[in-house]
C-alpha cells in the first residue's frame, strides 16, 4: 500500500523526528507500543516519559519495556499528561523533541475513561510553548466513542487557531471511510531560520 | 521541517509508486516540472503521457524536456484530461500506475483558464475504473481563484463517495493557513490481495 495508514504515518514521522539522545513522550501510554517505540528511537542517551491515568497502563508498559530490556530509558507516570511539565526536569523542558497522544479510551481498557479536550489542550499548548524548534506533536484522533465527536471537534477548533508564522499543523485523514475512522492532527514547532 | 509541504508530499508519493517502465499521467502538464520528474522516474522502459489545453504548456514543456534529452520518454497531447484513455493505446490502459493533477490555472498562465470541476472528475472516474490495481492518482486543489470552491467542493464529494473497499482516498491538508492554500486528495486503487 503507497497510502500509508494513520498508525505507519504516525510512526514514520516519529522516526523522522526522533534522534538518538532526544527527549520524547508518549502522552497516552496505553498498551505501551509507543512508549517502547520511542524507546528504542532515543537510544541508551535519551529519555521516553510516558504518561496515563490508568494504572492497568503502567503495569503493562513496565512489562513490555521489562521484556525488551528497555525500562531504564522510559519514566512513567500515573497521572493526567497535563501536568507533563511540571513532572519533566525544568532543563528538559526546550530539549523535548516529540509527544504523541492516542485520544479517546484505551482499547481493550475501560470504555468509560477518555480522555477529555481541556486536559489535552493544557497539555499540548503547554509543549508547544516550551518544546523545541522543529519539535512535532502527534494527535491521533480516535472519536466513535460517547464524547469523541467533542474532543474531536474542540481539537481541531484549538489546532486550527494556532498562527501560521509559528506552526505547521497537518491534518492527515482518510475522507471515504465509514464508522469513525481515525485521523492525525500533527503540528511542527517552525524554527527562527 | 518534518512535515512535507503539499508539493513534497506529492513528488514523495510519485517516488514511491512509479517503478522504471511505469506508464504514467501529468493531467495537467503546466510550465511541465512534473512532466520532467516523472520522465526521469520512468526512465527508458516507461513513458509518460502529457495533457494541456494551453498550447503554451505543451512548447514550455517541450523545451524543458529536449534540453534534458528525455523528450522520447513523453507524448504530450494539445487536449483536456477527459480525453486520456481515448488517446492512451487500450493496451497500456491497465498498466497506468499513476496520474498527477494540479488543479486550478496555470501559475504565470492565462487565469482565465482554469481546470472545470466536470471533466476533471471524468478523468479520474475514468482512470481510476481502467489503471493498474495499486495505482495512485495525486490531485494538488488550488481553489483560490474564481470558481475554485466550486471545483473543490465538487471533488471533495465525488472522491469522499468513493467505496472504500475499492479505493482509499487520502487528504493532506494543512489547516492553519489562511488565504486558501492548497492541499491533497490522493487516491489508491486496492488490489484483489
Amino acid at each position: 500500500m503507497s497510502l500509508e495508514n494513520i498508525l505507519s504515518f504516525a510512526r514514520s514521522l516519529l522516526e523522522k523526528v526522533v534522534k538518538p539522545g532526544d527527549i520524547v513522550i508518549d502522552a497516552t501510554i496505553g498498551n505501551g507500543h509507543d512508549t517502547y517505540f520511542l524507546a528504542k528511537l532515543v537510544e541508551d542517551t535519551g529519555h521516553v516519559y510516558g504518561f496515563d491515568i490508568q494504572e492497568n497502563a503502567l503495569h503493562e508498559t513496565k512489562k513490555l519495556l521489562s521484556s525488551k530490556k528497555l525500562l531504564h530509558r522510559a519514566t512513567l507516570f500515573h497521572t493526567g499528561h497535563e501536568h507533563v511539565l511540571d513532572v519533566i526536569p525544568g532543563d528538559e523542558h526546550r530539549h523535548i523533541k516529540t509527544a504523541i497522544f492516542n485520544l479517546g479510551y484505551l482499547p481493550k481498557g475501560d470504555k468509560s475513561v477518555i480522555t477529555k479536550p481541556e486536559t489535552t489542550i493544557i497539555a499540548v499548548h503547554k509543549l508547544l510553548e516550551n518544546m523545541a524548534s522543529g519539535g512535532v506533536i502527534i494527535l491521533v484522533v480516535y472519536y466513535g466513542h460517547e464524547g469523541g465527536i467533542i474532543e474531536r471537534d474542540a481539537l481541531l477548533r484549538y489546532t486550527t487557531s494556532l498562527d501560521q508564522k509559528e506552526y505547521h499543523v497537518l491534518k492527515y485523514s482518510f475522507i471515504n471511510q465509514i464508522n469513525n475512522p481515525p485521523f492525525i492532527i500533527a503540528i511542527e514547532k517552525r524554527g527562527n531560520h
